[in-house]
């Protein structure tokens, strides 16, 4: 991406001052934005646009963005449709360079909003500035603090996960719903009816973003087929790229028309074309932050060999059949690995691969052999236990509990040598003490079959970048 | 099924008298089991068997199940694996009835284990009673309060749904999370290695069992795969059946050997004949156990048209994708319908099918209209909204909430016409708040596809029924 591009989208993420044009004192759109920007420590940076009022949430409000004493670099438009465009000519006459256009009833409303969609299209191009949406909710920032969309960013936790969303309302569900999927995220840009910047600028933007490790896309068209392929074929090699699409068929497409105004949806081709750009493809938006998840917190497998280790015998066959048909093989353990655990094994205990420790109380001893075989590529494993057997332990002494499944400093130096994915069916309480306490960092997926899907996922995307090419 | 062979599973749901052969007063297998049973008051109606102590939890305990004064209907055998066979012949002598093996080691560890399962085998024959196991953890009654599996039988609301599980670990984590996956429970077999009663039995108990209204099995083989077919063939006509199969994979399989001593595994063919009976098979446990909820508590589609209402456009692109993947169609409302939406709607509110409501705040109206209209045979509804949006309606006062999206009297009878299934992505409390109070015995599933794909579930069982074969 060239560098006045990347300079241009940064003000939309680091913007020194913002304007809210629009904003009301009364409930309606955008109304909690002040208060949402003061808590998040911008209160000196906003100034509120409204001729009706002085003041919102005790900041001065002015009659018109012209009126405001400071250069803007970043303007948030939430004005009825009609109003859109006067108010973008003064943004521009102010001199503003980053507009994000939150109002909706633009071309996805029809050929009239079609039309004045497309004049905001040419006023920004002619003054050279930059536009997000309109019909969207603009971008967050999570290490930056910052944000146009009003979510609860101090439950989202930091991370290296970047998205792009067509759906303004649909992003902030998705982030509403991130901290509970323990989904960490660096930036989103939610682009709604893209009129200007669409999601090939973001996703060359995140490409080169040192916030960015994982970039995630939720579309329901891509506006520059040959342009976006090209750039997923760049960033790919640099970042994995995960997207969900919805629109696959005429129904799906007629329903993304109405919705964000575009129209080309996605048929079996695309997906396959997309595929061979090194993009991952999710069959719902539960798997593609799940498997987020996986690449932001695993390294790549240097191998498909994997060990899985399970205290349920069910779970190991579930992560085995998905094992074969994700093409990862099956770990051998070393010598030496094997006969640590036969040193320790009951008779009744198979020393095969899944390891299905049962009841011998040697899962963290078949975790330690898993972490420190150079033969074993990657780890998929299974820590359950009967809530009634686990939960006396968890809520008398918890250290316990994870001296019975694993040694965190093992762990910690294995994640950074070896994907380690669990998944723990069963009990809330014990899954969140496995993610909290015992397992802290490593990713838990929904079932083994998640689990094994997103290895899958992890080791062709190490495979086609070791290509280098589709 | 015969009466007998009924009456002779009745006894292991609602003995009158439970021996614990075998139980320890020291951690260990079943350790919790008198404790456990007598929380659930069952303590005038158990009988610990073990020579080396008095009494367990201040109850009486016997040196043999011989001694114990009173005639047994159920016996837990716990004892080492080679004390097995001795305490079932004392069992027998005693006149027990039904029998439960807990213990492992036979038939999963090899051909010694096997050697002695069959003896287990040939005595329960020549006597004519009945085992479960070995290597189970036994069965559970939520309705009539009673188990052999230490779950918090307290926190799994009773409902409909029966399982038949091969694995007793992987049986008892499934009953953990149940709870917070909102599944409903009537009864549960876990039946291990299945040396006497096997799935074939239960699925036909249970397909005459007035607590049972959905079957769910989880099977890593079929033992009688003729018997088992022709029962799930029959069972199917009444009542659905839903399966995940483990090992169906070569490695799968193998790994299913050591662990519940079946060889079999499942094909390619198998789940086709197995579909031909009516048998719906899921690809992982979430789905199985979601699918199941919506079976339990939807009536059966009377045609495939289907209205999906949303508050976010991008969930009812989803959901339209899957519902054409599922062979489902699109309701088209009735004038009437109709009507009544486009007088509250605004201008910008597109009146197709996935009706996006959007902001309009007509999320409530649409259901109502999808409710009532007889042209609409079900619904999928996805009430989403921003959480710093609901959060204070919902904090301050939740009837208003509930205003805003559903008129639970409506519902309520909606529910009993046609299938109302739903998916709130989002903040974890406002899909709390839809389950408890909003949409309280609506199913709510993970995603939109989720949602439609178990509709298609329902309605392709329900085409089956109609036709009254596969």
């Amino acid at each position: 991406m060239d560098a006045e591009k990347r300079k241009a989208i940064d003000l939309f993420y680091h913007p020194r001052t913002v304007a809210l044009v629009g904003v009301s004192r009364s409930a309606g759109f955008g109304h909690g934005l002040p208060r949402f920007l003061i808590d998040l420590g911008w209160g000196d940076r906003i100034y509120p646009v409204n001729p009706k009022v002085d003041e919102i949430e005790g900041i001065r409000a002015y009659p018109s963005i012209r009126d405001v004493p400071v250069d803007i670099d970043l303007a948030c438009i939430m004005v009825p449709a009609r109003f859109v465009e006067g108010v973008l000519k003064e943004c521009i006459a102010k001199g503003v360079k980053a507009v994000i256009v939150m109002t909706a009833g633009f071309a996805e409303v029809g050929p009239e909003g079609k039309k004045m969609q497309d004049s905001l299209t040419r006023l920004v191009r002619e003054a050279g500035i930059r536009m997000v949406g309109p019909n969207c909710i603009g971008i967050v920032d999570v290490p930056n603090g910052f944000g146009t969309t009003e979510i609860l960013l101090k439950d989202i936790q930091p991370g290296n996960i970047s998205m792009v969303a067509q759906s303004g309302v649909f992003g902030n569900i998705l982030l509403d719903g991130a901290p509970a999927q323990e989904v960490r995220i660096a930036k989103v840009a939610t682009i709604g009816n893209r009129a200007d910047l669409d999601e090939t600028d973001f996703l060359a933007y995140y490409g080169d973003d040192p916030d960015t490790g994982v970039i995630v896309l939720y579309m329901e068209s891509i506006r520059r087929g040959r342009d976006f392929l090209e750039t997923a074929r760049e960033v790919s090699r640099k970042k994995p790229v995960l997207a969900y699409l919805g629109g696959q068929t005429e129904a799906g497409r007629m329903a993304t028309s109405s919705h964000t105004g575009s129209m080309a949806g996605f048929g079996r081709l695309d997906k396959d074309v997309l595929r061979q750009a090194g993009v991952w493809i999710a069959a719902d938006p539960v798997e593609l932050f799940e498997t987020a998840k996986v690449f932001s917190l695993c390294p790549l497998p240097r191998g498909k060999r994997v060990l899985t280790v399970t205290a349920s015998g069910s779970l190991g066959v579930m992560a085995a059949d998905r094992i074969v048909e994700e093409g990862l093989g099956f770990a051998e353990l070393s010598p030496s690995g094997l006969s640590a655990l036969r040193e320790k094994a009951p008779a009744w205990m198979n020393l095969a691969n899944p390891l299905d420790v049962g009841p011998s109380g040697l899962f963290r001893a078949a975790m330690d052999v898993a972490f420190q075989d150079p033969g074993v590529d990657a780890v998929i494993a299974f820590p359950v236990i009967p809530w009634t057997v686990i939960a006396p332990v968890l809520h008398g002494d918890p250290a316990a509990a994870g001296e019975m499944f694993v040694d965190g400093t093992l762990l910690e130096k294995a994640m950074r040598e070896k994907p380690v994915i669990l998944s723990v069916p069963g009990h809330p309480e014990w899954r969140e003490a496995c993610s909290r306490s015992l397992f802290p960092g490593a990713p838990i997926l929904p079932t083994p079959q998640a689990a094994a899907g997103a290895l899958g996922a992890l080791y062709r995307y190490a495979r086609w970048r070791e290509k280098g090419t589709g």
